[in-house]
C-alpha cells in the first residue's frame, strides 16, 4: 500500500528494477518517484512526497552503502518493511541499426565486474566511463557510444537491443535493497524475518561486546555486523546489526529492551521478511522465553517459587 | 627498506600520493609499480615482483575497499607494516591555455564529493565521467575536457595548471591506506599501534560475541569491524577487527591466542602505528598482565599460591 515509492535514480538502473519489484508486490499502482541521491529519496518519504523509499544497502562487490546507512541513522527515522536481493547480471545493450562495436560504456563499477567479459567477448573496444549504468545507455542512443553495459530494466526506457544478457564477471554478485517508510504497523512475522538495528554507542571498551554478548545469550543469530565513525564525533562509533528473528518475538524484544538499556541510542530499522531463501537456519524458539516470563509472573503473584 | 612498491593505480590517484608518503618515510629511493586492481597489486608481492604494496582499505565517504579485504583474506598471507590517512580534497586541474570550462572530467565517486562545489563555481559546466581521477586528468590534456577534479599528485604527472584546490563538499572525508609486505619481522611497538586481524568464523549463534568479549575481558579498544560473507560459503563470515595496541604486548597476544583457539582461522594483518594523532586513549597498561603471568609461573614452581 505505498502509492509512490522513491528510489535512488535514474530510471533504468538496478534500483528501479528493485523498486519494480517492491511496487509489484504491492496491492495498488505504484509510482516510481527517481531521486538524485539515496539521501534525497528518503528525505523524500520524510516531507510526504513519497509513501516510502528503495535503496541499495549492501553489494557483495562494492561493499556496504554508506550514503544509505548515514541517511538512516540520522534525520527523522524510517524502518524497512521489505527488503530484496537482486543479482547484478548485466545487458549489454547496442542500437538496432548498430554496426561493429568500438567502444563500450558503463559506470566504473560496472566495468569492474565485466572486465573479463569485456577482454573475451569485446577485445578490441575501447572503454568509457559514465555516470551511472543507464546514463551509458542514453549515450548509446544518441549515438555517442557503440554499446552500454546496463541493469536488464533498461530495455524498458530505451530502445536498444540487447547484445548479450546475464553479464558477470562474478557470477553470484548480489546488492540487496530495502524498502523503507515511515515508522507505523510492523508487518506481522513470516517465521524467516530479518532485524535491522543501529545502535550509537559511546568510546567504551566492550560495550559492542556488550551489545552482542546481550544477542548471543538469547540465541540470537546474527547476520551482518558494520562499525562506522558518527560524522563529526571523534571517538563515537554506530554499529549496524542485522540479525535473524522478529521483533513481535519474545527473545527479539527482550533483546531489543537490553539493548537499548546499555545503548540509549539504538534506533530499530525495522522487521521484515528475508529476501535469500538460501537454506534457512529454522526460526528459534520462543517457548522458552514465555515459559520464563510466565514463571516470574507467578513468582510476583505469589503463586510459585 | 622496500624498494619496490607496487599500489592500485594509475599514476596520479590518492593510492599514489599514499605510496609516495610511504617511500618518503623509507631510509631507500623506492621505485612506484601501478597496477590494475588491487589483487594484482598484492599478487605482485606474492610473487615476489614487488617487496611492498600500498592498498586503500576505508574511505570515510565510501566505506570499506572489499577487494582489499578479500584480498587481503585469502591466498599467501600479507602483513601490514605502516598506514596512512590521506584527507579526500580534491585539486581542479585545467591546460595553462586554457579557456572558459564547459566541461568537468571525474570518476563519479570523485564528482559526488564536489557536487556542492561545482553547483557553486562552476555552475554552467558538463560533468563527464571518467575511469579514475587520473584519467580525467589525461583527457583534459588531450583537449576532451576543460577541467578534472583529480588528486593534488597528479600535477606531478601532467603538465596542467591548478583552478581550485583543497576542493571537497564534506571537509573531513578520507581515506585509510595499508603498506602490506610478506611476514617478516613486526615493527616494534610505539605505544600508540594498531592491530588488524580478520577471523573466518562459523555460523554459529555467539561466535562474534565469544571474540569480542575475549577483546573487552582483556580492556582492548575496537577501533573497526566489518562482516563479510566468504566467497562461495553460504552461511560462513568473516569478520575484519582493528584494536588498539601491538602484538608483542601480553594482552595482546594473550587475547589473539584466545582468538585462535575459538577461531582457528583467525589471521594476523599485522600491528603497526597509528596515522592519525587525534586524541588517542593512553596505551593500556600491561603491568596486570605480567603480574598475573608471573603469580601462575610461581604456583607451578611451588613458590605461591
Amino acid at each position: 500500500m505505498l502509492p509512490r515509492i522513491a528510489y535512488f535514480g535514474p530510471q533504468g538502473t538496478f534500483t528501479e528494477q528493485a523498486a519494480r519489484g517492491f511496487a509489484a508486490d504491492s496491492e495498488v499502482d505504484s509510482e516510481l518517484l527517481p531521486h538524485d541521491t539515496v539521501p534525497a529519496a528518503l528525505d523524500a518519504v520524510r516531507r510526504g512526497e513519497a509513501d516510502g523509499a528503495c535503496v541499495p544497502v549492501e553489494n557483495s562487490v562494492e561493499g556496504a552503502v554508506p550514503a544509505t546507512m548515514d541517511a538512516l541513522a540520522e534525520g527523522e527515522p524510517l524502518v524497512a518493511v521489505a527488503e530484496a536481493v537482486l543479482p547484478v547480471r548485466f545487458s549489454v545493450l547496442v542500437r538496432p541499426d548498430g554496426g561493429p562495436v568500438r567502444t563500450v560504456a558503463s559506470h566504473p563499477h560496472a566495468l569492474a565486474q565485466v572486465r573479463h567479459w569485456l577482454a573475451a567477448n569485446l577485445p578490441d573496444a575501447a572503454v568509457v566511463a559514465t555516470t551511472s549504468t543507464s546514463a551509458a545507455a542514453v549515450a548509446v542512443l544518441r549515438g555517442d557510444y557503440d554499446a552500454a553495459v546496463s541493469a536488464p530494466v533498461a530495455v524498458r526506457h530505451y530502445p536498444l537491443e540487447v547484445l548479450a544478457s546475464d553479464v558477470a564477471d562474478v557470477s553470484d554478485a548480489k546488492t540487496r535493497f530495502l524498502l523503507v517508510r515511515p515508522p507505523g504497523v510492523v508487518p506481522g512475522p513470516t517465521g524467516r524475518d530479518r532485524t535491522s538495528i543501529v545502535v550509537t554507542a559511546p568510546d567504551r571498551v566492550g560495550v559492542l561486546s556488550d551489545v552482542l554478548t546481550e544477542l548471543a545469550l538469547r540465541r540470537i543469530n546474527l547476520t551482518r555486523i558494520e562499525s562506522r565513525p558518527t560524522k563529526g564525533k571523534l571517538g563515537e562509533y554506530r554499529f549496524y546489526v542485522d540479525f535473524d528473528g522478529h521483533v513481535a518475538e519474545p527473545r527479539v524484544g527482550d533483546a531489543l529492551a537490553a539493548l537499548r538499556r546499555h545503548c540509549p541510542r539504538t534506533r530499530f530499522l525495522g522487521s521484515y521478511p528475508k529476501a535469500v531463501e538460501g537454506s534457512p537456519a529454522p526460526a528459534a524458539d520462543n517457548a522458552e522465553f514465555v515459559a520464563a516470563a510466565e514463571w516470574v509472573a507467578r513468582i510476583r503473584e505469589g503463586r510459585g517459587a
